[in-house]
């Protein structure tokens, strides 16, 4: 259910929001966001959840993916989308993933070492 | 409702998790757990939400802050906890977030000038 991404160094992009009132335009548009992402040269994986505050985080091979898939058309229609009407608020960072572990890893083991 | 952090370079703890069945323990510690990470020095703030997947965002000032958070005595225990009884799966990735913008910053128009 957790997304699985290649050994580190790769990019993550952490997607926070809160949404305004429900639109069901929204739905259909992220859903075809996410095919669309899943479809770009780059991308990794994704995990979203949302609850009080919507969370997605999505991974990305280098930051030239992901400057391309923020330029493409018909991401660029969502994203303006987004700004007008289904976001209240959002946060958008773009970070580069130097380490990683899971618990088949046996974090405290591998923390030290590196 | 989202949290809001300083401007970049900073870091990111990408906690991404599946629980087990329901146990009345985890809500308290989990409480517990956030309260006392906000209390360590190089804490800047944490976004969390839970659907199918658990996500927890939190960002500290540097990776010192990151690693002594992971070894605070509190934590290690809730830690083991979370690795016997609590979770089916988890990925901890440690990233360096090095560009953020939000709803207000007119995102396409800053991120190409980057």
């Amino acid at each position: 259910m957790l997304t699985s991404t290649p050994s580190p160094p790769y990019y993550a992009v952490i997607f926070t929001s809160v949404r305004q009132d429900d639109d069901p335009a929204y739905e259909t548009m992220a859903e075809k966001m996410a095919l669309l992402a899943k479809a770009q040269p780059g991308f990794l994986g994704m995990d979203s959840a949302r609850q009080d505050i919507g969370i997605t985080v999505s991974y990305w091979r280098n930051e030239a993916a992901i400057k391309a898939w923020k330029q493409h058309t018909d991401h660029l229609a969502a994203q303006q989308m987004g700004r007008k009407r289904w976001y209240r608020d959002y946060q958008i960072r773009v970070a580069r993933v130097g380490r990683a572990y899971s618990l088949q890893d046996r974090p405290d083991m591998l923390f030290d070492g590196r």
